[in-house]
C-alpha cells in the first residue's frame, strides 16, 4: 500500500478520529491472539460511496454471528464512516477513490485460562486509498485462476459468510498458487471438489448463456456478488447459482471474479488451460460497461489512469 | 490477566526490549489483517525456564510451514528470550512465574489486490505473569470437557501442528461450550468423529491401563504432551497415540487435559457424564506429582498459593 | 403422557380392537431386536381427520422401503383407523384431539444365525390423546433450537425420508441439547455441516422474504412441512428448499419448527443467539392462523384451554 | 427359534422370573417407540457360562454410554443372570447350551413434546436355547461374506461400541446381501470404505502370518475378538488391529467371523472371489480346536450333533 | 460384436481409413499404459447421423479437459466421420443401424522417468454395428438396476463429466451387481449417497409427475440425457434435476437409463424392489415414441426386428 | 524409450514371441476400450532379475482383485519372463539394464450392451530397457514433490493396491505439478488430506530419526518400498508406517521417493519448500549404498554412465 498517501489519512479508532499511523493495537487483543475479528469494506466511486448500507449491514450480521457487540447502531456506524470519508475528502487526488472499511475485534478475554469473557472490543473505520495502478493491467490480460491443494475452511468450522479474519489458511494457498504463476489468483475447493471463492473475491463463470456462479455454502455471501447478478438482471442475462467444477470452467466461454475494489476481472486462464478465447470477452465488457454506468465512474479507465500518473 | 502487573513488565518488539504496554501493532499489519501469525508459549517453574530450547525449536517448525522468516537464529531467539526474562525477574513475586512467548506476524502484504510479498515481521518476545489462581481450584474439582457441534479444522485447510493464531472458528466453539456450562473446556471433534484437542490444551484419557493420546492429525505436538508421554514412561504407564471417540471418554478411567500454564488438570466430567470416579484420580496425582519433582515445583500448591494470596 | 385417558382408550392389535393397555409386544419381535419398525401419525382437529390419506400413503412408502408387507390395502388401513378413532370418540373430551397413529414392526426372524426371514409382523393403529398442555406455553416464548455435537444419520446409512423407529442416536443428541437448557429442542446437523431436522419434526427460516427449509436429503418428507408451503403459497410467501447453515439461522427473521401435534412452534433463540426480535415474529401469526383456519380450530387457544383445565 | 423350547424357559422380567412367553413391553416403551435399549449377550459351554462376567460389565458400558440406570449393581445382575440360568438347567438338553442375555430400555419418556426425562427401564434377563443346527454345516462350507451398498453407521453418529437395538441399518443391509446370495453373511463398509463388522460378528483376517482385526472405531469392542486375539496369543499366531480394505480380503488366506453364538465361522467366499483355498483353513481349524479345548465343549461336533438329531 | 460384420466394415486410423481389424496400437500407447484416452459415440438412425455435431463438441470438451489436442477442426472431425459412415454404407444392412464413434489416446510419453510430455495421439473414428438383438428384450421387461458397494469416482479425482476411458472401478462395480443378477445394470452411489449414473447411462425417475435425473457433479452430461429432456418438454411432462437417493427409487412410478445407443430402457426393478408397477409403465412409452417419431425410426420395432432375424 | 534399441527387443505376446514393434492390440480390447488391464514391472540389475518372484505374485493378487485368469501358473509367467530376458540379453549393453514387465488386459466383452462376459485376456511379456540418463542427475539435485489440487481415488471407488492401469486422474495431476516447475514430480493426497505417492513411486520421510511411510490405504504395497524397509532394517535404522501430512515433509530432515527403475531419489523439495539441508542427505547415500551392495550393482554410478554414454 502506498505509504505516503496513507499516513496523512486519518482513522476512527476507539471513539475517536486520529491519524492513519496512529491506530495501533496493543498484542494482546484478541485480533492478534486469536484472529478474533471481523470487518467489511465498501468503496467510493468518484468520491461517492457505494452500497455503503449493505456493507454495514452485512457487518452487522458479522458480528452477530461471532457474538460481539459494537456498542452502537449501524446508523451511527454509518454516521462515522461518511465523518472520516469527509475528513479525509481533501487529501483524495481528483481520479482517486477509497475504501471505507469497519473492523472490529473480539476485545480482550478479561478471564485467562479456561475462562472466556470478552471487553473492549477495537473498533477501527477507515478510508485508505485504492491501489488502483497494481491491477490495471489485468483488466486487459486477465487473470490466471489457480486451484491450490489446500481445500477452502468447511462451514462446520466457520462460515465464510462470516467476512472474518482469520485466514491463515487462504495465505498458504495463496503461496501455493503465486508459485505456479506470480501473478495467479487462488480460486479455492472445497472438501467436496467444488470451486469457491478467491482470497478475497467470488468467482462466476459464463456458460451456454448462463452467468453462473457457486451457492454460498462455502463462499461469502458478496455485495459484488449481489452487484454481478443485479447488472446481468438488467442486461437480460441469465443467472444461477449451482456448484461449479474445475470442468465447468475449463469450457467456458468466460470466467470472472468480482470484490469490492476491482469491480470485475475477467479469468483469462485456469490452472494453465486457457478460458474462452485467452482474453477478456463480450460478457465481461458488458459487464464492466454497466457497472461504470451505475457510478457513473469508467473503471477501467480510472485504474489505467492512476497507472499513467505513476509512470510520469 | 493481571494488568498492574503486566503493565510493569517489558517485552521484546523488532530489535528493542519496552514496555510491555507499548507493544502496539498497526492494524494493517497480517496478523490482524488475515490472522498470519504464529507463536509458542514456554513458562518458567521457580523462575527457571522449561524446556525453553524446545518451544523455541517448534516455533521454527511454525515459521517455516508458513513462510515466515525471522531473521535470526534459534540461538540468538533463545537469548533475547532469556535477556527478557532476566529483565523482569525484578518484577516477578517470589512465589509467581510467568509465560516465556514468542510470536511473529507475516509483515505486511507489500503489494496490495493480487500480489503476495510480505515484509517487515512484527516479532514480539515476552514474558507476562501465569494467572496460576484462575484455575487453581480446578486441580480439586477436574474440568467438564464438552464437544461443542463445529469441528475441528481439517489438515488439508491448516494443519493443527502449526502453533497459528488463526483460531475464529475454535473461540466459536468455546462459546458453543460454556453455554452448557460456564466453566466447561471445549474439546473439539474432527470430521471423522474423533476428539482432537482443547483451544490450549492436548487431551489424554486412561484406560484399561494405558494412557491414551490422539495422534497428531488435529491436534498441536503439544510440549506439554510430549512431557507427560516422558512422565509416564518415566512411571512405568504404558502409553499409546489412537482414535479416541466419546465412547472412551464416557468409560475411561481418568482423562487429563495438559498444557503449558497448569501442566496438567483431571477431567471429572465429559458433555455432562461422569468420568470414572468424578474426581482427580490417582493417575493425575502420580503425573502431577511427577512433573512437581521434575520442575522442583510443588505445581498445585503454588497456585493455590496465589488464590491464597488474592483473597487476603 | 397422561395414563388415565390412555388406560380407556381402545387400540388396534394385529386384528383385533382392544384396551391400549393390553397392546404388548414380546421381546423377541424384531422391533424391540432390532430397531425394525416403522410408524405414522396424523391428528384430529376438532376429532375430524387432517390428512389422513396422506400419511398412510407416506405409511407405505416407509414400508416398502424397509421391505415390509402389511397385507392389506391402504383403504383397509384407513379404515381400521378411523374405526379405531370412532370407538374412542367418547372418550375424548370435547376440547381434546387425539394422535391417528398407525406402527407396524418386521415381524419375528424365522431363522436365528444368518438367515434372514421374517413373518408375523406387529401392526399396531392407535389414538391416544395429544398432550396439548405439555407445549401451549411455546406458541409464547418460542423454542430454543441447538445444534448437537451428534451428526444426523447418512442416508447411505439409512435414509431419514423413511419414518422409522431405530432413533438411538437421536436419543442421544437430545440429551447433549438438555444440557444446554432442558426446554431446548434438537436440530440435527448431518455429516456436511448443513442443518436438517428435529428428532419429530421439521424445520423452517423465514428470511429475506423467503419461507426456506432443508431439502429432504437428510430430513422427513414431512406432511406438516407440506402444509407449511401450502399455508405459504396461500398466503403468497415465497418458498424455497435449501442448504441451511447455522449463520442462516443466526441472521434469520423468524424460524420454526413444524409437526403433527403442534402444527407450528416458532424458534426464538439458536444457539443462545437471539433469533429475529427474540418473540414469536408476524410470519408465524399469519402461518398458523391460515392453519387455524383450514382445519376450523384455534390451535393455540385449544392448547392453552387444556393447560386451565388442568389447573383448574 | 425353536418356539416349543423357548415356551417353557423362563425369564427375569423387571423384578420377577415368569415364563419367557409372558414377557411383553407396552408399544409406548422407548426401546419399541425410539429404539432406545442396549443389550448384552453371552453364552453357555456344556451348561457353563462363558465369560459371564466381561458380558456384564460391558452391557454397564453401553448403559452409561446411553443414559441408563438399571438400578444395580453388576454383581446383582450376575446374580440374577445364574439364578435364570438355574431355573431353565432341567429344561436344557444335556448337549443343548444357551444364550445368557441382558437387554434393558430407556423406558417411557414422561414429558411429550419437547421434554426428555425417562423412568421405568425394562430390564429382560433370558436364556433361550441356542439353535445351533442352524449353523452347523457352515463349519464345513465357510460363509460368503457380502459388502452391501449401505454403510454403517459413522461414530459421530451413534458409536457401533454400544451394543445397541436400534439396527434397522443393518437389517436393510442383511436383506441386500441376501440377494446376492440366501446364505451370505453381511460384511459392513464405514463410510470411508474400510471394511468393519458383521451384523452380529466381529471380522477377522488371516494373511502374511499375521491375524488382523479391524479396530473398533466402527465396531464393537467384541468379547469373542478378544477371544481370537487371546487364543491366537496362546498358539503363537501374530495379531494386529489395522484398517482392514476388500482387496486385503481377497487376497487373504483365510477369513473368519466371530460371535458368541458359533465362535468361529470361516469366509470362505468374498464379494462371490474364493478366500484362500476355498475351503476352512489350517488357522481356523487351530483357532476353534484351541477355543473347543478352553470351553471343554466340542463346539463344531456340539453343532453337528444336534443336526442329527433333528433330522432322526 | 458381431465379427462377420465388423471385420468388413472400415475405420479411419491416424489419417488413413483402413479394414477395421487392422486398427491396432502398441501397448505402450498412453491409451494401454495409463487409460490416457477419451471418446464419444453417436449413432445413426436408419442410417442418418444423429446429434453427430453435438457428440463432436462434446469430444472436444472432452479433450481439452485433458490436454490432448487432436491436430484437427471439428469441421474436419465431423467430415471424416461421415466419411467413414458413407464407406460403411454398403455393408450395413438396411434395417440395420451404427455408432459413429471418435476415440483418441494421449499418445507416447516421449520422457520416461519423471518427465510428462506427450506425442502422436492416437486418433481411431469407426462405425461399428450396433448390436440391436443384445438388448432388445429389455424393452418388454425392463431393466434390475443395482448399486455396488464400490462408489463413484469423486469429481476431485476425476470430472464425470470427460467420457474417458479409465474405467477400471466401473467394471469392478459391474461384476458386483452381475453377482445380484447377471442381466442388472450397474448404478453407483457417490460418496455422499446420492445415485449417479450406469457403467454407460444417465438415469432418470418419474416420481409426482416430474422426470428427475441427478445433477452432473458425479456423471456425463449426457446428449441423450438433453434428448430426454428435450422430449419431456415437447410432451409437457415437467423435469427437474436433483440429488436422487435409493429412496425416491424405491418409490418412484417409473425410472429409465438413456444412452445412445438404446434410447430409453424401462427400470423394473431396483436393488430387488418392484419399481411402479414393475412393467414399463406409461411415460417410458411416450418417451420411447417421441424419439422414435423424432429420428423416423420406430427404435424398439428395429430391436425386435433384428432378434427375429438372427433366430431365422 | 530409445526407439532404437526396443525395436531390436522381443516381447511374449499371447503365446508367441515376437518383435516388440508386433505388439499391437484392437482397439475393442477392454485395456484400451475401459481402461481394464493390470500390469507388473521388476528389472534386472548387472542382467539379473531383481525380487522377480515377488513382483509376479503381486501381479497374481491384481489380476484376481480385477478378476482376470491368465490360464498360467505362476511358474510359467516366471519361466516365460526368463525367457524373454534371455532372448533379449544379447541386445543388450553391458551396461544396461531392463525391465522386466507383465501386463494383462480383461479381454474383449462379449455381450455388447448390459452383459459383461469377457474372453481373450492380452497378456503381454515385455523387457525393454531401462532410461537410465533421464534421471541420473536428479540423485545429484533431488526431486521437487509437489501436491495437486488433485486427489488421489479413494479405495472403494479402486485399491491403488492394485496396480492397475486406469490412471487418468494421476495423468491429471502429473500435468498440474509440471505446471509449478517442469521438473516437478507429483505427490498425491488423499481424500482426507494425508499424502499418499507418486503415480509410479512409493514415498518416504525420514524424521526423529525414524524412516517413515504411508500406510497403503491409497498407495500401492510397493516392492520397492519393501526394500526400504528391509534395508533400513539392516542398517539399525527404526521404521513406521503413519498418516504423513505435509506438514511432516515440510519439516522432515529428509524425503524420498522409490520404484523399481530408480531405486531411491532424494526429495530436496516440497511445494517450494526445501526439505532439510536441500541436498540429498546421509539416510539417503546409507539407503543407496545398502541397496546397490544388495543388487551388485552400482546404482547411481550405472545411471550416470549412460549419460555419459549418450553426450560422447
Amino acid at each position: 500500500m502506498n505509504e505516503k498517501y496513507k499516513k496523512e489519512f486519518v482513522t476512527y479508532f476507539n471513539g475517536e478520529i486520529v491519524p492513519d499511523s496512529e491506530v495501533k493495537v496493543h498484542y494482546s487483543d484478541s485480533s492478534m491472539a486469536l484472529g478474533y475479528s471481523v470487518v467489511d469494506c465498501a468503496r467510493t466511486f468518484s468520491h461517492r460511496p457505494f452500497k455503503l448500507r449493505d456493507h454495514i449491514e452485512r457487518f452487522y450480521l458479522s458480528m452477530k454471528a461471532v457474538r460481539i457487540d459494537p456498542g452502537m447502531s449501524p446508523d451511527e456506524m454509518e454516521r462515522i464512516t461518511l465523518a472520516v470519508l469527509e475528513a479525509n475528502i481533501p487529501r483524495i487526488e481528483p481520479e482517486m477513490d477509497v475504501w471505507l472499511n469497519q473492523q472490529i475485534s473480539g476485545g480482550k478475554n478479561l478471564r485467562a485460562i479456561g475462562g472466556f469473557e470478552f471487553a473492549d472490543p477495537a473498533l477501527i473505520i477507515s478510508s485508505p486509498p485504492l491501489t488502483l495502478p497494481d491491477y490495471a493491467h489485468l483488466y486487459d490480460t486477465g487473470v490466471h485462476a489457480v486451484t491450490p491443494s489446500i481445500r477452502h475452511i468447511p462451514p462446520q468450522t466457520l462460515d465464510s459468510k462470516i467476512k472474518h479474519k482469520s485466514r491463515l489458511f487462504m495465505c498458504m494457498g495463496e503461496f501455493e498458487v503465486k508459485a505456479v504463476d506470480p501473478e495467479a489468483f487462488s480460486l479455492f475447493m472445497d472438501l467436496k471438489g467444488n470451486l469457491t471463492e478467491n482470497k478475497g473475491a467470488n468467482f462466476f463463470i459464463f456458460s451456454n448463456g448462463i452467468l453462473q456462479t457457486p451457492k454460498t455454502d462455502n463462499a461469502l455471501d458478496g455485495i459484488s456478488r449481489a452487484t454481478m447478478l443485479e447488472l446481468a438482471n438488467k442486461l437480460d442475462i441469465p443467472t444461477s447459482e449451482k456448484d461449479i467444477q474445475p470442468f465447468h470452467v475449463i469450457n467456458a466461454e468466460e470466467a470472472f471474479f468480482c470484490s469490492t475494489s476491482y469491480c470485475i476481472l475477467p479469468i483469462t486462464r485456469f490452472n494453465s488451460f486457457t478460458v474462452g478465447s485467452g482474453k477478456p470477452g463480450p460478457v465481461f465488457q458488458r459487464l464492466i460497461q454497466a457497472w461504470s454506468e451505475r457510478v457513473h465512474t469508467d473503471i477501467i479507465a480510472q485504474a489505467k489512469g492512476r497507472v499513467a500518473d505513476k509512470v510520469s
